[in-house]
Protein backbone atom coordinates (compact mmCIF):
# COMPACT_ATOMS: atom_id res chain seq x y z
CA UNK A 1 0.00 0.00 0.00
CA UNK A 2 1.44 3.29 -0.98
CA UNK A 3 2.75 6.05 1.92
CA UNK A 4 -0.55 8.16 1.28
CA UNK A 5 -4.04 7.25 0.16
CA UNK A 6 -4.43 6.84 -3.99
CA UNK A 7 -8.13 6.39 -3.95
CA UNK A 8 -7.14 4.08 -6.66
CA UNK A 9 -5.64 0.74 -7.04
CA UNK A 10 -3.02 0.79 -9.87
CA UNK A 11 0.65 -0.07 -9.87
CA UNK A 12 3.90 1.91 -9.81
CA UNK A 13 3.66 5.36 -11.61
CA UNK A 14 0.15 4.76 -13.03
CA UNK A 15 -1.84 4.75 -9.36
CA UNK A 16 0.48 8.65 -8.66
CA UNK A 17 -1.08 9.52 -12.27
CA UNK A 18 -4.69 9.37 -11.53
CA UNK A 19 -3.79 10.92 -7.87
CA UNK A 20 -2.57 14.09 -9.68
CA UNK A 21 -3.36 14.10 -13.41
CA UNK A 22 -1.88 17.84 -13.53
CA UNK A 23 1.43 16.60 -13.18
CA UNK A 24 0.96 13.50 -15.09
CA UNK A 25 0.44 15.63 -18.49
CA UNK A 26 3.85 16.98 -18.41
CA UNK A 27 6.07 13.63 -17.00
CA UNK A 28 3.92 11.73 -19.45
CA UNK A 29 5.08 14.32 -22.33
CA UNK A 30 8.53 14.04 -21.24
CA UNK A 31 8.88 9.93 -21.47
CA UNK A 32 6.82 10.37 -25.08
CA UNK A 33 9.50 12.68 -26.46
CA UNK A 34 12.35 11.05 -24.75
CA UNK A 35 11.48 7.66 -25.95
CA UNK A 36 9.17 7.74 -28.64
CA UNK A 37 9.97 10.91 -30.61
CA UNK A 38 12.07 11.44 -33.35
CA UNK A 39 16.08 10.51 -32.86
CA UNK A 40 18.32 8.45 -33.98
CA UNK A 41 18.52 6.53 -30.66
CA UNK A 42 15.90 3.23 -30.99
CA UNK A 43 13.09 3.34 -29.02
CA UNK A 44 14.56 -0.50 -27.95
CA UNK A 45 18.07 1.65 -26.61
CA UNK A 46 16.30 4.71 -25.23
CA UNK A 47 13.76 2.14 -23.32
CA UNK A 48 16.84 0.06 -22.35
CA UNK A 49 18.63 3.24 -21.03
CA UNK A 50 15.42 4.18 -18.78
CA UNK A 51 15.15 0.32 -17.71
CA UNK A 52 18.81 -0.55 -16.72
CA UNK A 53 19.07 3.23 -14.50
CA UNK A 54 15.48 2.22 -13.02
CA UNK A 55 17.90 -1.12 -11.75
CA UNK A 56 20.38 1.06 -10.38
CA UNK A 57 18.23 3.21 -8.45
CA UNK A 58 16.37 -0.27 -7.29
CA UNK A 59 13.03 1.08 -8.99
CA UNK A 60 11.04 -2.46 -9.51
CA UNK A 61 8.52 -1.07 -11.24
CA UNK A 62 10.34 1.23 -13.77
CA UNK A 63 12.68 -1.23 -14.32
CA UNK A 64 9.80 -4.23 -15.37
CA UNK A 65 7.79 -1.63 -17.33
CA UNK A 66 10.55 0.04 -19.71
CA UNK A 67 12.62 -3.42 -19.85
CA UNK A 68 9.21 -4.83 -21.29
CA UNK A 69 8.93 -1.95 -23.30
CA UNK A 70 12.36 -2.04 -24.92
CA UNK A 71 11.39 -5.74 -25.40
CA UNK A 72 8.61 -5.40 -27.26
CA UNK A 73 9.82 -2.69 -29.31
CA UNK A 74 12.28 -6.40 -30.26
CA UNK A 75 11.45 -9.35 -30.76
CA UNK A 76 9.21 -9.58 -27.50
CA UNK A 77 11.32 -11.91 -24.89
CA UNK A 78 10.95 -10.76 -21.67
CA UNK A 79 14.32 -12.86 -20.55
CA UNK A 80 15.51 -9.14 -21.57
CA UNK A 81 14.39 -7.77 -17.98
CA UNK A 82 17.12 -10.07 -16.16
CA UNK A 83 19.93 -9.61 -19.12
CA UNK A 84 19.25 -5.70 -17.80
CA UNK A 85 19.61 -6.49 -13.78
CA UNK A 86 22.43 -8.39 -15.44
CA UNK A 87 24.34 -5.93 -17.25
CA UNK A 88 22.95 -7.21 -20.81
CA UNK A 89 25.21 -9.91 -21.09
CA UNK A 90 23.32 -11.49 -23.80
CA UNK A 91 22.25 -8.55 -25.55
CA UNK A 92 24.34 -7.75 -28.41
CA UNK A 93 24.84 -3.92 -27.79
CA UNK A 94 26.92 -1.66 -30.32
CA UNK A 95 30.19 -0.07 -28.94
CA UNK A 96 28.14 3.67 -28.95
CA UNK A 97 25.09 1.94 -26.78
CA UNK A 98 27.82 0.68 -24.50
CA UNK A 99 29.40 4.10 -24.11
CA UNK A 100 26.27 6.13 -23.73
CA UNK A 101 25.34 3.33 -20.51
CA UNK A 102 28.37 3.85 -19.14
CA UNK A 103 27.50 7.94 -19.03
CA UNK A 104 23.86 6.88 -18.15
CA UNK A 105 25.39 4.95 -15.43
CA UNK A 106 27.46 8.22 -13.83
CA UNK A 107 24.71 10.50 -13.81
CA UNK A 108 22.65 7.71 -12.31
CA UNK A 109 25.01 8.53 -9.49
CA UNK A 110 25.18 12.21 -10.12
CA UNK A 111 25.58 14.88 -12.81
CA UNK A 112 28.89 16.36 -11.52
CA UNK A 113 30.65 12.43 -12.14
CA UNK A 114 30.45 12.22 -15.81
CA UNK A 115 33.71 12.83 -16.95
CA UNK A 116 35.15 14.62 -20.06
CA UNK A 117 36.84 11.36 -21.19
CA UNK A 118 33.32 9.31 -20.72
CA UNK A 119 31.85 11.83 -23.88
CA UNK A 120 34.80 11.61 -25.56
CA UNK A 121 34.78 7.63 -25.47
CA UNK A 122 30.94 8.15 -27.02
CA UNK A 123 32.57 10.49 -29.39
CA UNK A 124 34.60 7.95 -30.59
CA UNK A 125 31.99 5.55 -31.09
CA UNK A 126 29.91 7.92 -33.14
CA UNK A 127 27.61 9.37 -30.64
CA UNK A 128 26.62 12.69 -31.60
CA UNK A 129 25.71 15.50 -29.28
CA UNK A 130 21.90 14.88 -29.50
CA UNK A 131 22.38 11.59 -28.50
CA UNK A 132 24.64 12.26 -25.72
CA UNK A 133 22.06 15.17 -24.58
CA UNK A 134 19.25 12.47 -24.30
CA UNK A 135 20.92 9.96 -23.27
CA UNK A 136 22.00 12.48 -20.21
CA UNK A 137 18.24 13.75 -19.74
CA UNK A 138 16.66 9.97 -19.91
CA UNK A 139 18.94 8.57 -17.34
CA UNK A 140 18.19 11.96 -15.48
CA UNK A 141 14.73 11.48 -16.42
CA UNK A 142 14.19 8.03 -14.74
CA UNK A 143 16.26 8.91 -11.15
CA UNK A 144 13.00 11.09 -11.03
CA UNK A 145 10.27 8.61 -11.99
CA UNK A 146 12.16 5.59 -9.83
CA UNK A 147 12.05 8.04 -6.68
CA UNK A 148 8.43 9.66 -7.38
CA UNK A 149 7.50 5.79 -7.73
CA UNK A 150 8.94 4.50 -4.73
CA UNK A 151 9.40 7.32 -2.55
CA UNK A 152 5.68 6.89 -2.03
CA UNK A 153 5.41 3.51 -1.11
CA UNK A 154 3.93 2.60 -4.52
CA UNK A 155 3.22 -1.31 -5.27
CA UNK A 156 4.56 -2.97 -7.93
CA UNK A 157 3.45 -6.40 -9.23
CA UNK A 158 6.73 -9.30 -8.94
CA UNK A 159 7.21 -11.18 -12.37
CA UNK A 160 8.46 -9.92 -15.60
CA UNK A 161 5.13 -11.68 -17.04
CA UNK A 162 2.80 -8.96 -15.16
CA UNK A 163 4.54 -6.20 -17.35
CA UNK A 164 4.22 -7.71 -20.91
CA UNK A 165 0.71 -6.07 -21.37
CA UNK A 166 1.91 -2.88 -20.54
CA UNK A 167 5.43 -2.76 -22.15
CA UNK A 168 3.39 -3.74 -25.66
CA UNK A 169 1.44 -0.79 -24.65
CA UNK A 170 4.25 1.69 -23.77
CA UNK A 171 5.95 0.56 -27.10
CA UNK A 172 3.13 0.66 -29.52
CA UNK A 173 0.87 3.14 -28.34
CA UNK A 174 2.82 5.39 -26.26
CA UNK A 175 2.78 7.18 -22.67
CA UNK A 176 0.17 10.28 -24.02
CA UNK A 177 -2.79 7.43 -23.39
CA UNK A 178 -2.25 6.90 -20.01
CA UNK A 179 -3.25 10.20 -18.33
CA UNK A 180 -6.58 9.51 -17.21
CA UNK B 1 31.80 25.09 -21.46
CA UNK B 2 29.52 22.30 -21.63
CA UNK B 3 30.29 19.00 -22.88
CA UNK B 4 27.90 19.61 -25.89
CA UNK B 5 27.89 22.23 -28.07
CA UNK B 6 24.97 24.05 -26.97
CA UNK B 7 25.26 26.77 -29.85
CA UNK B 8 24.38 29.33 -27.06
CA UNK B 9 26.02 31.36 -24.11
CA UNK B 10 23.02 30.21 -21.51
CA UNK B 11 24.16 28.93 -18.00
CA UNK B 12 22.65 26.07 -16.40
CA UNK B 13 19.43 24.54 -17.80
CA UNK B 14 18.97 27.84 -19.99
CA UNK B 15 21.14 27.11 -22.22
CA UNK B 16 19.94 23.03 -22.29
CA UNK B 17 16.61 24.41 -22.99
CA UNK B 18 17.76 26.71 -25.56
CA UNK B 19 19.29 23.50 -27.50
CA UNK B 20 16.39 21.26 -27.02
CA UNK B 21 13.14 23.28 -26.66
CA UNK B 22 10.79 20.18 -27.43
CA UNK B 23 11.77 18.79 -23.89
CA UNK B 24 12.32 22.39 -22.23
CA UNK B 25 8.11 22.72 -22.49
CA UNK B 26 7.49 19.50 -20.55
CA UNK B 27 10.10 20.58 -18.24
CA UNK B 28 9.39 23.88 -17.94
CA UNK B 29 5.23 23.06 -17.12
CA UNK B 30 6.53 20.48 -14.38
CA UNK B 31 7.95 23.35 -12.82
CA UNK B 32 5.82 25.67 -12.71
CA UNK B 33 2.93 23.53 -11.61
CA UNK B 34 4.92 21.92 -8.23
CA UNK B 35 6.26 25.43 -7.88
CA UNK B 36 4.13 28.22 -8.64
CA UNK B 37 0.86 25.86 -8.71
CA UNK B 38 -2.26 25.94 -6.52
CA UNK B 39 -0.91 24.23 -3.00
CA UNK B 40 -1.22 24.63 0.81
CA UNK B 41 2.75 24.90 0.64
CA UNK B 42 3.93 28.35 0.03
CA UNK B 43 5.80 28.83 -3.34
CA UNK B 44 8.91 29.83 -1.09
CA UNK B 45 8.50 26.56 1.05
CA UNK B 46 8.59 24.84 -2.25
CA UNK B 47 11.42 26.83 -3.76
CA UNK B 48 13.23 25.73 -0.38
CA UNK B 49 12.69 21.91 -0.73
CA UNK B 50 13.80 22.53 -4.43
CA UNK B 51 17.27 24.67 -3.32
CA UNK B 52 17.71 22.08 -0.37
CA UNK B 53 17.35 18.76 -2.60
CA UNK B 54 19.67 20.53 -5.32
CA UNK B 55 22.41 21.94 -2.60
CA UNK B 56 22.15 17.75 -1.69
CA UNK B 57 23.32 16.98 -5.34
CA UNK B 58 25.62 19.16 -5.86
CA UNK B 59 24.31 21.38 -8.37
CA UNK B 60 25.32 24.92 -7.84
CA UNK B 61 23.01 26.16 -10.57
CA UNK B 62 19.96 24.85 -9.26
CA UNK B 63 20.74 25.54 -5.85
CA UNK B 64 21.07 28.95 -6.16
CA UNK B 65 18.23 29.89 -8.70
CA UNK B 66 15.83 28.13 -6.40
CA UNK B 67 17.46 29.65 -3.34
CA UNK B 68 16.92 32.94 -5.20
CA UNK B 69 13.36 32.09 -6.22
CA UNK B 70 12.71 31.03 -2.42
CA UNK B 71 14.19 34.47 -1.41
CA UNK B 72 12.16 36.95 -3.72
CA UNK B 73 9.06 34.94 -2.37
CA UNK B 74 9.94 36.09 0.99
CA UNK B 75 11.80 39.56 1.91
CA UNK B 76 14.35 39.11 -0.94
CA UNK B 77 17.47 38.67 1.43
CA UNK B 78 20.03 36.46 -0.31
CA UNK B 79 21.45 35.29 2.47
CA UNK B 80 18.97 32.38 2.41
CA UNK B 81 20.97 30.82 -0.18
CA UNK B 82 24.09 30.41 2.45
CA UNK B 83 21.30 28.98 4.89
CA UNK B 84 19.59 26.37 3.12
CA UNK B 85 23.21 25.15 2.44
CA UNK B 86 23.81 25.30 6.48
CA UNK B 87 20.76 23.14 6.82
CA UNK B 88 18.19 26.36 7.75
CA UNK B 89 19.79 27.21 10.97
CA UNK B 90 18.69 31.00 10.77
CA UNK B 91 15.32 30.24 8.31
CA UNK B 92 12.72 30.43 10.71
CA UNK B 93 10.67 27.20 9.56
CA UNK B 94 7.49 25.79 10.71
CA UNK B 95 7.94 21.67 12.51
CA UNK B 96 5.85 20.79 9.20
CA UNK B 97 8.20 21.69 6.81
CA UNK B 98 10.53 20.36 8.73
CA UNK B 99 9.18 16.89 8.50
CA UNK B 100 8.80 17.48 5.00
CA UNK B 101 12.42 18.09 4.23
CA UNK B 102 13.41 15.39 6.19
CA UNK B 103 11.18 13.39 3.11
CA UNK B 104 12.84 15.23 0.69
CA UNK B 105 16.47 14.36 1.92
CA UNK B 106 15.27 10.93 1.82
CA UNK B 107 14.19 11.20 -1.73
CA UNK B 108 17.06 12.50 -2.81
CA UNK B 109 19.25 9.69 -1.00
CA UNK B 110 16.78 6.96 -3.17
CA UNK B 111 12.92 6.55 -3.35
CA UNK B 112 13.12 3.90 -1.27
CA UNK B 113 14.82 5.12 1.56
CA UNK B 114 11.54 7.07 2.65
CA UNK B 115 10.46 5.00 5.85
CA UNK B 116 6.72 4.97 7.00
CA UNK B 117 7.80 6.46 10.26
CA UNK B 118 9.34 9.33 8.05
CA UNK B 119 5.00 9.76 6.60
CA UNK B 120 3.90 9.49 10.51
CA UNK B 121 5.79 12.09 11.38
CA UNK B 122 4.76 14.75 8.52
CA UNK B 123 1.18 13.92 9.46
CA UNK B 124 1.74 14.57 12.95
CA UNK B 125 2.62 18.06 12.31
CA UNK B 126 -0.42 18.54 10.06
CA UNK B 127 1.30 17.54 6.46
CA UNK B 128 -2.12 16.50 3.88
CA UNK B 129 -1.73 13.52 1.22
CA UNK B 130 -1.34 16.19 -0.96
CA UNK B 131 1.55 17.69 0.30
CA UNK B 132 3.55 14.55 1.24
CA UNK B 133 2.53 13.97 -2.50
CA UNK B 134 3.94 17.08 -4.06
CA UNK B 135 7.12 17.30 -1.50
CA UNK B 136 8.31 13.79 -2.94
CA UNK B 137 8.08 14.72 -6.26
CA UNK B 138 9.54 18.03 -6.18
CA UNK B 139 12.35 16.69 -4.41
CA UNK B 140 12.67 13.41 -7.16
CA UNK B 141 12.30 16.30 -10.04
CA UNK B 142 15.07 18.23 -8.51
CA UNK B 143 16.87 15.13 -8.85
CA UNK B 144 16.34 15.11 -12.33
CA UNK B 145 16.84 18.81 -13.14
CA UNK B 146 20.26 18.62 -11.20
CA UNK B 147 21.61 15.50 -12.75
CA UNK B 148 20.51 17.07 -16.52
CA UNK B 149 22.44 20.01 -15.55
CA UNK B 150 25.75 18.91 -14.34
CA UNK B 151 25.52 15.82 -16.38
CA UNK B 152 25.85 17.92 -19.17
CA UNK B 153 28.82 20.01 -17.24
CA UNK B 154 27.41 23.29 -18.04
CA UNK B 155 28.58 26.42 -16.51
CA UNK B 156 26.61 28.80 -13.83
CA UNK B 157 28.34 32.21 -11.76
CA UNK B 158 29.66 31.76 -8.80
CA UNK B 159 28.37 34.51 -6.95
CA UNK B 160 24.62 34.78 -5.03
CA UNK B 161 23.74 38.18 -6.36
CA UNK B 162 24.12 36.61 -9.94
CA UNK B 163 21.13 34.91 -9.29
CA UNK B 164 19.32 37.50 -7.69
CA UNK B 165 16.96 39.16 -11.05
CA UNK B 166 16.65 34.63 -11.93
CA UNK B 167 15.24 34.65 -8.46
CA UNK B 168 13.13 38.03 -8.99
CA UNK B 169 12.13 36.35 -12.77
CA UNK B 170 10.94 32.58 -11.58
CA UNK B 171 9.53 34.08 -8.55
CA UNK B 172 7.27 36.81 -10.12
CA UNK B 173 7.12 35.66 -14.04
CA UNK B 174 7.63 31.52 -13.79
CA UNK B 175 8.75 29.20 -15.58
CA UNK B 176 6.51 29.24 -18.56
CA UNK B 177 8.44 32.14 -20.05
CA UNK B 178 11.55 31.09 -20.02
CA UNK B 179 11.40 28.66 -23.02
CA UNK B 180 12.79 30.12 -26.22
Amino acid sequence: MAHINLNNQFPGIVGLMHYRPETAKPLNELAEILLRGESTLTSAEREMIASYVSHQNECHFCHSCHGAAAAHHLDGDLSLLSDIKDGFRKTNLSLKMKALLNIAKKVQILGNRVEPDDIRAARDEGATDREIHDTVLIAAAFCMYNRYVDGLGTWAPEEPEAYDETGRMLAHEGYLKSIP
